[in-house]
């Protein structure tokens, strides 16, 4: 699979708990801040997209945890979107920069509403379609 | 499927994003907290267990998003373990309380390491699963 | 100083960091639960209040860390609010319940605004004025 | 006041609440987070630090919220490291990158222990105290 968007982020202290490493659900934190740095480099802000009364709703989360990102290691967020019916599925890896090392493999599956309304798809979701 | 642990918490507004719902990397701290409960109330410390070396390492969730939970939601979250092979699965689901609605089904897959080896069973989660 | 509000809650290991203690940000989400607890509990909730378009925007906080809390401490947090000019001061302290040994001591000094305009009073805020 | 260090971050949209502003607790993490990187950027890293014993522990925060930041802001936050009796006093600011508004005013006074007994200095410290 090719990955069209990357970001890179680094662990922050704070997001790691007494176990030394980063707690699970910041990886949730990780994933969905490089899908809106996705979507804002195609000049879509999701802020703005809720004030429109568009979101995307997370159906779906499957996250198979690998490596443990630990205090100070700098890490590589990548994403594929594929349409599959209304959804849209966001194929996410999580590698961390040292040795490139597979730190978390994920998919998520999201819809779009439209004021509340379920709709099957919007042009600014298409368009990440587009370039996976 | 019976569940037989359940705790009852309620939504803190700082955990909702600017959606106006529990932000979706929350849950996860809900699923943990819970299991973290359910552990002590077997006389049993997630703390105290990283502090002898034992560590339970979650190597797989899966979650399905059903209905958001909101600012001043009371929810219960409940639990049910089972044993596959090396791993423990956990069962959670979340029920908002007004009306026992459906707000999230998980599936959490946790190993345990024995400093830092994986081990295929300790007796501190063999009793969750005897509950189950 | 008296405290007319106070709520029992209890530490959640996703809370405690690398050093095994609650991290010091996560007092400010117990200080803002409770703040918002005492409005509900007087009928007022302050998402509610934000769709109508007042909100309590936070201008100062001061905070003195005593005792650090670490997994699973119960604590209580109580509240006193006062009025000074247009502000509404909010003293807030922190007791680990094992022994009711003092974790935290803060004051928070808020501003009311309606559709973004300073007011100098809200009925909302000085009902918690009155009880204290 | 100079700032001898200074790192820039972004506001990333999981931070923000349901008045669509980073959340006030948030701004801790910001201050935390560029701590330890200036640390960091002295070649000492605060886990390690941890696992010899080392802790600094914040003992007052004081902070005045001037403009909020909000989805997508870049920002910047400067230290400047004074040395008062035992305690090290960190001034720090954060500026709204697009019109360099004053965001935040803190001074965080932290102490240092070793293996849990208060020490007057370390030089891990001292060194960000000479930089200033």
């Amino acid at each position: 699979m090719e990955y069209p968007y990357e970001i890179e982020m680094k662990v922050r202290d704070y997001e790691c708990d007494i176990q030394g490493i980063v707690n699970n659900s910041v990886y949730q934190n990780y994933l969905e801040h490089a899908r809106h740095e996705y979507l804002r480099s195609n000049e879509v802000s999701f802020a703005e997209m809720h004030n429109r009364g568009v979101d995307a709703v997370v159906a779906r989360i499957e996250m198979a945890f690998k490596t443990p990102l630990r205090p100070g290691d700098d890490f590589v967020v990548k994403i594929n979107v594929q349409k599959e019916g209304v959804k849209y599925v966001f194929h996410q890896v999580i590698y961390r920069k040292a040795d490139m090392k597979l730190s978390l493999k994920a998919r998520v599956d999201a819809v779009v509403t439209v004021n509340g309304k379920l709709v099957s798809a919007v042009p600014e979701f298409d368009k990440l379609v587009m370039n996976s």
